[in-house]
């Protein structure tokens, strides 16, 4: 969709200045020990999947202002996954949302080969009614207190199993807003425990290639109390399911101030990490593009996950989960994915041998020093020179713009009126 | 709508045993010099103004699960009012949102009139767009960079304020969303320089006998900063335009953990107290019916309150703004009317006298202790012979049930179906 | 300490009053088939341990302020607790802390049974330097990078179980404050393996009857990470030493908005639930008497105590863990025990198999005001008479001030003077 | 006390590199139209003043663990922050603190002399009892409900800004613990007054050259409520006392998740802002070293100064106030004055006049990426170059560490044991 020629146009200004900021940086990372190459070949092997839903302007329960050129269809959102694919070549997946992503699976697949992306985890949705499902979801899906919600809630998640099995797609994340929005609204012990029940059915239909994935929010859409709320409830919950469930941290379900690359460090001892989903916030789940609020944040989730490669057992699934409402998407999605890259291979330039050696001597400052110093080098040069080999675009947001894709879909693509939140 | 037939038949099964509880209580607040009929007459002349947006069921972002008989026009709203004023006495106005209230103001001022109602202050909307305007408020409303824009949003605050004039209001409440979700996105003193500028437009549009809102809110729906942010803001806000605008405060919009009566305290002290937006919340503006989640934290704001009466100017305007997702709304409104009135009788129980004592002499634990049983204390017989002698529901709620109003409605009014919220 | 003569002197002014509120409360009661005399026996078999520091006047930081008669030694602590127990017969053990409680074992025994209290859980300190001990605890204890300043603090940990058991503790509570200010600071994932290498080395030595509680705090006096931040790394860890390991959760030690009842629900359901340090605060780890910033918040704790008796397994350890900057810590004590009394008695009040409906009909308006019916009941005439009937005061504060007791000791002990916080 | 070939000898094992990398930064910057000599000159200009009690290990309430060589005068303070500035060239002033650096001000100007240094704003104490005070500061001190204990907060201050006028200060910075623990403890609008009342007191006492700074802090050492907790008290104090009187930002005293840079352009256009308190937290007041905790944040700050450049009557004061519990004070100094610098310098790459484009036509996407694209701009080297020629160290910890300064001074100052906090 967005021609190679543009593409190559647009690289060829930029050749030059990328070319001398490459070997600058290259000179400096040598002194250290660091191989910039190698760090660009990282840069390379780095993939994130996007959120076919991400590709649509978000919202807020206040309202709603959709942009130009809405993709309308699955169809239209995985070519928008396409061009983002094209331009970074950092988000070669897409994760669907079913019921909203629901088409032929021949078709999907075609769809896909053409953009040249892969399907990677599967979403249920179980906190919205489904036109087609006789019972509400008002009062919850997998913990409601009515056997017939939850055993629908239950034919869902294996439904979505079901796709993707079709699709290539080997896990299944599971995130349900179910809790309660008063104290004494429920049982939260019955609650949790019926939750679980439904896991294990659910968890009995998953392929033995497949993962389950258990994801925790603090709050919202229940505002007082939540069924998976934290970590430590994720956790229990993978451990009773099996070797098969593992936890995903979305960094925008936690509590204020919470320490989440703690949290990440934990669930790797506990053998129980198995993903993310990327985003960014300052106050609650805002769903704000990735590494654009706190970077350094990202930085240090990124610092665990790379000293823990090789760990055995241990493989994660990455995925990008936000809202954009004020941006373009693709332009926000897209930046999003070279946040997330450009933090993985700052957090790659650490010298963990140095860094382990001024941990044991409690040496915190040079430390701290030390993480800080990998996460203030600039290495875009590395991220560019990534694209630029891989034939994408060393400047993904202005070839973009240059390409004037948005216009072309705008004008294909059915108008799209703006709409009121869930307010009212 | 509610037939008193049906609620005096309730009252009847109930009042042997209020008289019963009411003695009792009088007899042991008489002990400490309390005259429980004074206290009832302070509950008698509570009320609080119920939003019209209020009755029908709200959403999250994520979704929006209606009841059954939702209001369909104001005039279903203000029927639905009507009720909650009939059975509790403590909710005889409402507050009008315009645009979604729009109407020929003889009809509405007839059908407050049949419901024993009356208009508290208006409030305008520039967070969504309207289908007649031809800019949108995608980026801001007020604060917009763009000055039709702009106009366009002080004109609609002018049609509020002329709407009301018809209507018997005498006040206009500005929130606005503006703000940004990305650092960087505004310039945020010139943003708020553009704020004050259209604020001082609508505020020599403003009546002599009118006042202007201010009113605060940390976040949502922008996720990065927004232009009123807090009381400061709201502080400086009505700092600039005059003695007509005053702060407006509503619970759920603060940081974590803020003290929210030393905010109380200091606006009375700054002379800029106006009002407030009663509601409750656990984690950030999560809207729950008043006195739901921290009823301690309710009953010290009305501490302050009741302190504070009889300081020169200060005249307060008080409103529900809730959400009610997963209950009645008219229930939910009901309860929180009482819970509003029964934390504002509790704080009337505080022997002042004994506390500014213990205050002068720092004892901290009898100070602590007094505010404690005043709180402690059950004053629920009050407020259930303040509503029997006002001819309204010993109880409201099984009152309500008993009286078929919402199967009776249901039956008359349009059905809704679920929807997403703004998430998509 | 304090004469029988004064507490009956003092209860005759208030038994007359005292009888009729019980029996007012008494009739209402009866009427939702409540048994008051059932109730005010709950309340008479309520204790909660009294941490023997708290006796002393705390501080922060900043400054500690000591009051007049602040306790020398641990005998004089115990004699606070005495007093503390005569007059609220709610305190009924104390929880030792080492090194600062050190004495002889028989002497401790003669002066707690002369006081007619027990010794609960013990505390062992590895948060500060010991001077008998070489190795500085600046970086970490149980893990601490150097192998000999874990094995110290190991030690210290077994000598306080060796004089638990002469004591007749059955319990050992290990809170460390071991983390990091900087992130890089320390290998997270490593220094947890460290710690549970630690604990395993305590567990082994704890006596079968004995349980070991892992008490979690997200931070201070580390402040970018700590060891056992949250609850689930409490799990992990009792999951990794056995059964006889338990979590205790420290009201005070939670992010911003956490839903503390919550995570008591999970433990009990992971069977890991061991008990409580009671306290209350509003920003942080403020260490607030108990009940006094969120009551309802303390009653919502309680519902769910309530509402698992008899879960096979359970057996809760409960402490109050405060800090008295302001006030007689005599006095907060006595409040602190009497407010987590009454929170226990009316959780006790919530009519369970009707609040199970309402959860079972989703009906979350009136599940949630009959939690509220039973918190506003104000039950003083039943922890009263509680008191009453077992000889202590009806008033215990105003008793103790009527004593003189804290006059008296205040000539008998030494003075102490102001002093600054740790922070110069 | 560094000698200059120390210093030297370092400098030469790295300035080859450093003219390396600032050729190549300096190629780089020039094709944004962006001069490094005028960076580097910025950079040279910015000094930031440090704390004299920063360089003394901190603590908590729970311990403190000094250090070696820890300053026993104000001397050896003074004796410290030279090395400070020597080695960085970026903290040439100091700010005292009385009583804790009383001394003959012709000893304390000569040893600045001696070092090269000023000295900026004054700070009381009131926040602690003074051994010749008579009246204790436990209960308040500015707003104490005893007239004579607000007289002696009020002398020591005017103390204050009667010595910091022989040394040539020209600002007084008055933060107080005072507020309360629990809700009733004191009435919050008396207790505004009293501290309002108070500080006119010193108001009248001020030099006209002079600046009185109020300090807000959310909370700590009280619990409950603060007098001064949030930039609106402040503002509010600083309008009523009157043109010298500004607000200080202290960036570790605001509520979780508060936007700190939106205050900071609230008190901009407020024509209030007075200075900053620069440190870095993640929970509370942790009190950490300057930019190791969310160096975005410090940015975005720093975007805002650098932004109001020229504002008529804006003149800032800036400061350390910091708390070095685990690292040498001396290297945490230094780290946190380059890490502002850094920031400093980084907001000053902002391309202004794009950036104002971006935000005009609402490009929120570019708005933010203007942003972060000068963040992550390593400017190392200009800081290294700024300080190289400036005499100072290009690496200063390591040539700090070269020195052997610590265990210079270690073997000539007494020793001091650890220390518990003010816990017990």
């Amino acid at each position: 969709m967005i021609d190679t020629t543009i593409i190559e146009a647009q690289n060829a200004t930029r050749e030059a200045d990328l070319r001398r900021d490459y070997d600058a940086l290259g000179e400096k990372l040598s002194r250290s020990g660091v191989d910039i190459d190698a760090m660009k070949e990282r840069a390379r092997g780095f993939s994130v999947a996007v959120p076919s839903w991400g590709t649509g302007t978000g919202g807020t329960r206040f309202a709603r202002f959709p942009g130009k050129g809405e993709p309308a269809t699955i169809f239209d959102r995985l070519d928008d996954c396409g061009v983002i694919h094209r331009l970074t070549d950092a988000a070669g997946s897409v994760s669907l949302h079913i019921p909203w992503d629901k088409a032929a699976p021949e078709d999907l697949l075609a769809k896909a080969e053409e953009q040249g992306l892969r399907f990677d985890a599967m979403n249920s949705n179980t906190f919205q009614d489904h036109a087609e499902m006789p019972l509400s979801f008002k009062f919850g899906s997998l913990s409601h207190t009515d056997a017939a919600t939850r055993a629908q809630a239950v034919e869902h998640n294996l439904e979505c199993i079901e796709i993707g099995t079709k699709l290539g797609s080997r896990a299944l994340t599971v995130w349900i807003g179910d809790g309660a929005n008063f104290p004494g609204q429920t049982h939260m012990g019955r609650q949790f425990e019926r939750y679980l029940s439904s896991m294990k059915e659910i968890y009995k239909g998953l392929p033995d290639d497949w993962r389950l994935f258990s994801e925790h929010k603090m709050y919202e859409p229940a505002f007082y109390s939540t069924v998976v709320q934290d970590w430590g409830s994720s956790l229990l919950t993978a451990q009773e399911l099996g070797d098969k469930a593992k936890c995903l941290v979305d960094l925008g379900h936690h509590a204020p101030n919470v320490n989440i690359e703690m949290i990440v460090s934990r669930l790797i001892h506990a053998g129980k990490l198995g993903g993310f989903h990327f985003n960014d916030s300052k106050y609650g789940d805002d769903d704000l593009d990735s590494g654009t609020i706190e970077p350094y944040r990202l930085f240090l989730v990124w610092n665990e996950l790379v000293d823990a490669e090789g760990t055995p057992g241990l493989e994660l699934s990455h995925m990008i989960d936000q809202s954009h409402n004020v941006t373009d998407p693709i332009e926000s999605l897209m930046i999003s994915a070279m946040e997330i890259q450009r933090a993985y291979v700052q957090a790659s330039l650490v010298d963990r041998e140095t860094l382990a050696g001024y941990q044991d001597e409690n040496d915190a400052l040079m430390a701290s020093a030390t993480l800080r110093a990998a996460f203030r080098t600039d290495v875009e040069p590395i991220l560019q020179m990534a694209r630029f080999e891989a034939g994408a675009a060393i400047n993904p947001v202005l070839t973009y713009r240059a390409s004037g894709y948005r216009a072309r879909v705008a004008s294909e693509r059915p108008e799209v009126s703006g709409a009121g939140g869930g307010i009212v």
